[in-house]
């Protein structure tokens, strides 16, 4: 319970905000060698929009609509309103809004240049539905604040109206814990050298990079019925310290190699973090995952699972050895099941003047 | 951009959170004479549960259950897991969580109990959905990370199955800024005396209020199209500052006799500021809303609004009459429609070992 006075001057919670945003700065840089919402620490809110262009949107119209939401995002992500902002107050709180943009084949299909991205190939555990896989462009709205990314989506579909429509929209949110709805801590390994493992060196992705975006329902009511025992040999992890079950503390080195006393791994060969493991930190994907949680199906399951973000130099050197590796054994399959898949080039950032995607359609 | 350590620890969302939990304190009471989660500041998340009895649930039957929630509840705000939690990591950041119980109409008659509160009657603007309307049992879920309300909710949805079956979900959230989406600032007035306005002094209900939650349609896409004059009519306030028309800060009092030299008055006899003006302190109902924003319907158009949460110690003498008026004649009718509406009786709060529900049901 808080004061009256607390209820009408907004209370504790905007206090807080106040209090975090001035230790933290509100606000993350638009232009830049790299595009913003790839290397930035994982904001609270994230929405995932996937467009399909709309029949006969060529190059020259293309070229029109990127510096149209290179502008939005410039001025957005700084605090100030959009061109013809309708709600300009909303704009006001940047709260580390980042508006990343990523374009699929069906994009450079489009403007009549070669794709450097192509569809994953088919893994034998998704179940993929067209409504959440695929789409010509992704722009990607993570904030702190859910109304400033409410208010960055709502200017940005406005503006793509014309050239083209919303084909899915995802939205996640992110917790200070860390931990996913299963209860795991999440984020635990990424790659040290992103210079190496995500950041493209040459051509004209040069400083840019490729994203992967899964949808990936998790099946909770099972989940809940496995022990605990079970879950962490699941995981190949401690749910309580996030440690490997060879350790004590989250960051410990996993031990592959040591047995129990009958001569089993400690760490399954099935176990999730064996299976995801990569030895070379260069070759790791950045992982930025986004809780989802819809509710209940008409059927009265959780509708809930994690929106995963990869980002990674070289999808079908990083991205797919790792997927391949999870879908022929991973324990955790029992839990999980990708609905959802797409991927996208992420072009490098601009300068100021510039516009996002210059160096891939001029 | 931040530091790759950033990335690898959980980042600034995580230091700001810590900091943030510092100063506020994290943990709302759960016992007490009122409920927590009417008078509370605004959390950034809230989650509302209906609930519809399954048939043949009796009033033996709705006490085990009260009783179960009730501890529930009283474990999970204050950090602790449920009693059979499956993810009791998940329960450790209680991020200013309130659990709140309401009864409506079905669950009295259920319980073969006289109820205190009845459907609202009929609005001549109303557009009513079964599907986000009535529910014999409501539970509002609040906290500052969407995490622990998603956790909250999967602990009371579980805990309640074999009574009940979930009717509607309605999410929402708040920013610090304390806009809705239409830009407009939410709070201005809300009563001052909440022992007159809200708290309910005598009988079964004494300690408790009244709660009627609406589900407010926006449409958004011609209200962009309003220029800001029009707005600012329509509301009677100014949109940058909030400030009455007649006044220069958002606290200042409307001047409802003042004219405009054509002999008009400057805030209209149709603005909403006016409509929804309650002299009488202590008459007033107390709000509660949070935005919605489930992003667009099938033809393109923006699904969001708001979730208005109104709390107040007699229906039919404080709700209603604003309610009616606003109906009659609110300018924003143009662009917003109540698409859900319900209505609950919300009992007292419980000491230790007590339940919610306790001084209606015995």
């Amino acid at each position: 319970m808080i004061s009256r006075r607390g209820l009408i001057t907004g209370g504790a919670a905007a206090a807080a905000g106040a209090l975090a945003r001035r230790e933290t700065p509100p606000v993350e840089p638009f232009h830049g060698t790299h595009q913003a919402g790839v290397a930035t620490a994982l904001q609270a809110h994230a929405v995932f929009l996937g467009f399909d262009l709309r029949r006969g949107t060529r190059k020259e119209a293309i070229v029109r609509l990127l510096q149209l939401l290179t502008d939005d995002a410039a001025r957005l992500t700084q605090g100030r309103p959009a061109l013809a902002d309708t709600e300009p107050e909303l704009a006001a709180t940047p709260a580390r809004l980042t508006v990343t943009f990523g374009f699929g084949p069906g994009l450079f299909e489009a403007a009549g240049v070669d794709s450097p991205v192509a569809p994953l190939p088919a893994f034998r555990t998704d179940r993929l539905e067209q409504r959440w896989s695929g789409g010509d462009l992704l722009v990607q709205v993570c904030a702190d604040d859910a109304l400033t990314v409410a208010h960055a989506v709502r200017m940005i579909v406005k503006d793509t109206r014309s050239f083209a429509r919303v084909r899915w929209t995802q939205r996640g949110f992110h917790s200070g814990n860390r931990r996913n709805l299963m209860g795991q801590l999440e984020g635990t390994v990424n790659p040290v050298d992103l210079d190496r493992a995500v950041w493209i060196g040459q051509g004209a992705l040069r400083g840019g990079t490729t994203m992967v975006l899964r949808r990936i329902r998790m099946r909770l009511e099972t989940w809940d019925a496995a022990d605990r025992v079970a879950r962490e040999f699941t995981i190949g992890r401690r749910l309580d310290t996030g440690a490997p079950l060879t350790g004590t503390a989250e960051r410990d080195t996993p031990d592959y190699e040591r047995k129990n006393r009958l001569g089993f791994p400690v760490i399954s060969e099935f176990a999730h973090i064996r299976r995801a493991h990569v030895a070379d930190p260069g070759q790791r994907i950045l992982r930025r995952p986004y809780n989802y949680d819809e509710g209940l199906t008409a059927d009265g399951e959780s509708d809930s699972g994690l929106l995963f973000a990869s980002y990674q130099a070289d999808i079908a050197r990083q991205f797919v050895p790792i997927q391949r590796l999870l879908a022929e054994g991973d324990l955790l399959n029992e839990w999980i099941t990708a609905i959802g898949s797409a991927v996208f080039a992420i072009p490098p950032g601009c300068a100021p003047g510039g516009w996002i995607g210059e160096t891939l359609l001029t």
